[in-house]
């Protein structure tokens, strides 16, 4: 058994191209020896988002703080509040903003594929 | 893309021996087509607790309110607050309890291994 206090577990600002304001602290990841998925808490500052991006992995999320918005893979944006969970399929283009005046905060889990470690996508096949 | 407001998904009382006041709202599994693990939000009533079990699946939790309490695979009990995270590794035995005056609740992790849903662990094989 492993225990972290989520606040001991270090923000990692996400510098990926399209990112803004937003940090990952990564609390269940390969590091930890778990073995099919990770588990991480993001934290975007107002005004903070991801790109719209896709990779091979699913998310599970669940919204914890703050008021977000959700681009889908249509391109049609939804406001998510605290309490929402989004299925977000393998493969489905996604954008995550923070469109509030607080803190924005979410459970964002991610399968650990051939190739990734719970923190980054795996490489697409031919990588 | 698919939302669901958890209060929209309901909570099903776990009847298993040794559970008691344990109720499991099931949000992301097998049924909604996610592939690797599911994500589910337990709820405990003041008194309420699992059994001391385990399983081949691992979990990754996440703690969101009340006071818990943890009996890790030697049979030695942690408290538990919101914001914490545990790691409990596959086949590890454990027991979760709410130690506290108000409703417990936190997100609960599972792989979806062969023969389970991410409602229920797989069978051990041979079964």
């Amino acid at each position: 058994m492993n225990r972290k206090p989520i606040a001991q577990v270090e923000p990692v600002e996400m510098k990926h191209e399209g990112f803004k304001g937003m940090f990952a602290r990564y609390l269940w990841t390969a590091i930890d020896g778990c073995p099919h998925y990770a588990m991480r808490i993001m934290e975007f500052e107002p005004g903070g988002h991801t790109s719209y991006h896709s990779h091979l992995e699913e998310h599970e999320f669940y919204f914890l703080e703050g008021e977000a918005a959700y681009v889908d893979g249509e391109g049609n944006q939804i406001t998510v509040s605290p309490g929402d969970g989004i299925y977000c399929p393998p493969d489905e283009p996604h954008q995550i903003k923070n469109v509030g005046s607080t803190r924005m905060k979410m459970i964002c889990t991610i399968p650990i594929l051939p190739g990734g470690d719970g923190k980054t996508p795996a490489p697409r096949s031919g990588a």
